[in-house]
């Protein structure tokens, strides 16, 4: 089982992910410099024996969206949506795991508890979100609900994280579609910070930061798209080049508290944002992650929201050494330039 | 003039770098897509007229060194070293600027008041600091110190970063051997962090807690070099892979207090460590940083060092999102790795 380590002044962790058997032979070869292999695609359909057994098989019958999954050494076929555990886990979960032995006797090294999955978005391998169905988008972000309903009833998972990265360039080694889903047995630096910092703002205020935040962006130079249940802005602060993040307008801390309507919405939301993004630059790679809790505690004072981050620009020695940024696209030009892309 | 925003919610600042002039056309290209052009580099001999005039000129007379500058449009030529401002600065200083401008209304967004320079390290184009000789890397690191005394007389000025950008995956745009120097008008996020708790943990036992890592790094499984007044080694939860520090022995907070030997261990240091690196991985890209103070706050419990981060992974959005990182090669794995490159 992988370790995690936290820094000896910073509180900053890093899974030790030895278990994925990375050889020297291969850190020589950049991922960009790694040839395209025409070998066979894991997540193609016909190919699920490559992957251990889905979690979860989104399957339709009629016009009824069936959930399942595979049984032992056999893969249920024709599916629209798999969520299968990832050959190379960041995270995992041993059978001689106990709660006991979590923590070790040295409270800066911690057992990478948790799971790590991969949301195979699609039977169709070069689909993008941006140009699938919108029932695409809808299978997937009720995936997403689905897994953190489930994940988040262990015991050890403190904070559950959904990404996608698209592109090789955003770390994406596949390219057929998929995200990735990450339980880990402790709440993440930024989190955690977003959390302190609400929460503080929420006694002094009675208001929820993320609110206040809307109701300021919704009409100033940094609004980019709405509708009737989300807001897409540029951050302040953003710190990536064009980033942009889609808030939900009705108050909810955790994405498990989604309504129906609203998935249906946050999906017309994704798809119309990416499609401006790949309009505004047409071979762009992004990440996005959602920031969401799943506990009541934090409900009055967090709200989940969606980041999305292309990638365009590379952090060097000062990034990395101070956590300050250097953003070349100011917020208010890449609203502008979004918004003209979006806004047909 | 740029701004530095800070996150709505998170102790992140970001430099909206505006000023650079970076066109929605050019967001297309990525670094690695643009074509190498055959332009004429800035930063070789002849071309001294392209940059601004040097903030410093090192030229060396019979065995002499002698430390100058250009003044007005005239350029020296001959030079062992030249130190210029950034063409594109992050941080700068206009002429009508006073402290009281510093902090707007806003206390969330500062203006981004500094210093931005290049350390042309060399006059010529292909030379690296592994493959240099000794007296390349003793002058750079000598104009480094140079740098740092004179910014840190500004009283605008909290914090200096070096840092140097190797290959276009590290973030470097232009190959000729060189560093950047950034001061700027606070301590950023990693830096403060680092000082806060070295801070409580000398106030706890009276000891620098870098000296403390030294005794335990030393003679453990992470350990790759040493010489008298440098030791180098792995740090226990690196977030990159193969990453290393190369810390001084003596208790020092700032490199403005190293001595003519130390800068000549140091620079042995650099050499044979990068050495080692590019043996290990001919092509490596690699970020390195100097952490250090300059004031005499901080002079008993925080320590200077060099932190070398290779760069052989890409972050997602798992760790842009969390700031959990994943390295998939231990430290221990890279200490031995390095260890047996360097010990020839």
């Amino acid at each position: 089982m992988n370790e995690i380590r936290k820094d000896y002044l910073l509180n900053r962790w890093v899974v030790i992910a030895a278990d994925r058997g990375l050889r020297p032979t291969d850190l020589g070869k950049s991922v960009l410099e790694q040839p395209k292999k025409k070998t066979i695609c894991p997540f193609c359909p016909g190919n699920e024996h490559i992957t251990p057994p889905s979690v979860l098989t989104y399957i339709r019958s009629e016009n009824l969206l069936i959930k399942t999954h595979d049984q032992g050494s056999s893969r249920i076929k024709d599916w629209e949506i798999r969520v299968v555990p990832n050959l190379y886990p960041a995270f995992s979960i041993s059978p001689s795991y106990n709660n006991k032995s979590l923590t070790e006797k040295n409270p800066d090294i911690l057992k990478a508890v948790g799971h790590h999955e991969v949301v195979i978005e699609s039977p169709i391998h070069d689909e993008h979100p941006a140009n699938a169905k919108l029932t695409r988008l809808i299978y997937v972000i009720q995936a997403y609900h689905d897994r953190i309903h489930e994940l988040s009833q262990k015991s050890y998972v403190k904070y559950i994280s959904i990404f996608r990265n698209h592109g090789l360039e955003a770390g994406a080694s596949l390219s057929h579609p998929h995200s990735q889903i990450i339980s880990m047995p402790m709440i993440p630096r930024i989190v955690q910070e977003e959390l302190d910092n609400s929460r503080i703002f929420w006694k002094k205020t009675s208001q929820c930061k993320f609110c206040d935040i809307l109701a300021r962006e919704i009409d100033g130079p940094r609004f980019i798209w709405r509708n009737k249940d989300f807001i897409v802005f540029s951050p302040r602060a953003g710190v990536n080049p064009l980033e942009f993040w889609i808030v939900p307008t009705r108050h909810m801390s955790s994405l498990l508290k989604i309504t129906k309507t609203e998935i249906k919405n946050l999906a017309k939301t994704l798809k119309i944002t990416l499609q401006g993004l790949h309009e505004l630059i047409p071979s762009v790679s992004y990440n996005y992650a959602f920031h969401t809790t799943f506990d009541d505690e934090s409900s009055e004072y967090y709200h989940w929201h969606l980041e999305v981050y292309p990638k365009l620009s590379t952090y060097g020695g000062f990034e990395k050494s101070t956590g300050v940024y250097i953003n070349t696209v100011s917020p208010e030009i890449a609203a502008d330039m979004l918004r003209t892309k979006i806004i047909h």
